[in-house]
């Protein structure tokens, strides 16, 4: 980030572009129109081409073919949940989510309960992992759509990914994953996991805003959600952001070879964060406590509120976040953590710290001091404290 | 563009980024979540504001809060048309447009067709001008959606918005106007023109690709079609492109104080090419003579093939577009040339030239040689000249 005494901490809401990924892409702001039949334009469409084979390399995809890009991931979640369940309605209305999904999964899902289908939320348990005996019983052979989060980004749970793949194609059609948070930080294989669609994030990997991508296995038939010039397959439209897509594909390109080490480096720092933090009287680490995202280390700390603690850490240069960025406007308690077994008061007590490239181990004790000194002078001030 | 040697002449398909643009948009590749509350997130939502403003003034709109920013000119089009359609159909089923929309305006209408919308379509004159009588004809008080390009991609054909305008209020309910290659090249009112709703595209005012706009007048109801988030006042939702929006903002700003001037000087270019293209043999002009964008000139060739020319002219570093670049990866004959009364084969021997930023007056002598050359050489190759 362009703060230089700052400490970021909130990956999770936004990443910094990778300056080798900016480097690359810069160059092609200025790109050709793909669909331009000059040769100008045809290195575009070459260019994209390459980005896709870079993506899907990252998650071990089948080819580039499977790889659509999108502008966002929110829209590769819209395309892959609604364009997959609106594409094969004939086999069953009905949906079925974990309780802990991403708003851009959520409100997908809430639009086609509105139109008349079936949807439902698999509980998880207080660790943030899906019950799967409950996901047994919830699909029929008429779910068209499961859509479960690789990782969470509020409380870092990793899933297991290929038992929840087995139990859904057991019963039901097509597993949607959200990865944006997962990919690049775990190593995901969609061949070997068994997943029917997938969504990947450029932003998240260190790649420029304005690229999403959703992985489609082959076979599966989605229907498009943005009709226009018909690029992508005719699954959406719009001309191509070329420099976002470079850079998304140079970012998943420096993932796949730097993950394992980057990874390592990052749960040093995660585990020293969560030793220390956790020293605090009455602060609980949320998430599980080991089969969790090497970058993620989130917490709750009794009597204070979350929106508190993110103000006061911003007058330190820290940057963290209280709850999923895009939902951090509203004043409700996370879907999230109160789908852990959190108590709302408990529920707004969070802080969330996400891990990136420039964070370092040294940074650890100016971060713990400035928690601690916040969370004491904020429980100072708790009318929850008698 | 980045081709030193080269005229670029197809700014309709896509436009380097105004210098200055990337200059000021560059900053802000990092910028923060404008979702997060800290004050790093807030100076990127700011920053949203002042874009929003920014293109708010270019259209005089009433004020900042009547735009909504999103990924592109293809989603804008989606968001006016399909979400005001869907939001306003307790109004009727009925959406209208001109026979010579961009393909992302018509397909967002044809997909209301296929869910039982009447779609109609009304014809234009030889020049390409929307026909009123027509329009009035099959505009009934169901009509909940007329869209009209503001002024053509292909044949640069100015439409008399005001007229339309209140002709569509005397029966339907909402203006939809297509503005993305008219806005930043001539001056647009949305209050006094009495439109309703209108796209723009960043990148065709000099703009990054990775946004759009959609103008809704005060008072009128859309829907989202992108759930998730809720940014974008909940219709449209996915995390800002901060390095995007202010880069369309910015371009908005440098468009509106320099359009006059800047038009001027494209519009010599432009006439002095039309002056001299015209004198090749059995060469014509499409489009309206004078009611033509100031930076576009468009031709048909008899005899020869536009996909010919375009790979022939590239061959002397010129760029130029044969049709809709969206739709020219397909052999079907422009719809565009087709509704102002060509013949098929007389549709497929047509050239675009649209001027930007970087063109001038001395590279004319140049591109009319390379066309002079380029159209003896195909047809003494043609087929069709006994």
């Amino acid at each position: 980030m362009v703060l230089m005494d700052n400490i970021y901490l909130d990956h999770a809401s936004t990443n910094s572009v990778d300056p080798r990924v900016y480097e690359f892409a810069k160059k092609y702001i200025n790109a050709g129109n793909p669909s331009s039949l000059y040769e100008y334009g045809q290195e575009a469409k070459q260019l994209i081409t390459d980005s896709r084979v870079n993506v899907a390399e990252l998650i071990n995809a089948e080819s580039e073919k499977q790889i659509i890009f999108t502008a966002s991931a929110t829209e590769a979640n819209n395309l892959g949940i609604r364009g997959t369940s609106y594409r094969n309605q004939k086999d069953g209305k009905e949906v079925i989510s974990s309780a802990i999904e991403h708003i851009s999964v959520i409100n997908p899902l809430k639009e086609l309960a509105k139109n008349g289908w079936n949807y439902q939320t698999v509980p998880v348990d207080k660790y943030g992992t899906v019950d799967l005996d409950s996901l047994k019983e919830m699909l029929t052979t008429n779910t068209v759509v499961t859509s479960i989060i690789y990782a969470n980004n509020e409380i870092g749970t990793i899933q297991p990914i290929n038992e929840i793949s087995e139990i859904v194609h057991n019963y039901g059609k097509y597993l949607h994953v959200d990865a944006c948070a997962a990919a690049g930080k775990i190593p995901i294989d969609v061949q070997k996991e068994g997943i029917d669609l997938l969504t990947l994030s450029s932003n998240a990997l260190g790649g420029p805003m304005g690229a999403g991508a959703l992985y489609i296995r082959p076979g599966v038939k989605v229907q498009s959600i943005m009709p226009g010039g018909g690029q992508e397959k005719g699954l959406r439209s719009g001309t191509e952001n070329v420099f976002a897509i470079a850079g998304m594909g140079k970012a998943a390109e420096i993932a796949k070879k730097e993950m394992n080490k980057e990874s390592a480096r990052l749960k040093k720092i995660r585990d020293k964060l969560i030793f220390e933090i956790t020293k605090i009287d009455e602060s609980y680490l949320t998430g599980h406590p080991t089969k969790r995202l090497p970058n993620h280390a989130s917490f709750r700390f009794s009597y204070i509120e979350g929106e508190s603690i993110l103000l006061n850490m911003d007058m330190y240069g820290i940057q963290i976040a209280t709850g999923s960025a895009c939902s951090s406007k509203t004043l409700e308690a996370s879907h999230v953590l109160l789908a852990i077994g959190l108590k709302h008061e408990e529920a707004h007590g969070s802080m969330v710290i996400t891990l990136g490239r420039e964070n370092n181990i040294e940074q650890v004790i100016k971060i713990v001091k400035a928690v601690k000194e916040t969370v004491d002078r904020l429980r100072k001030l708790s009318p929850l404290i008698k």
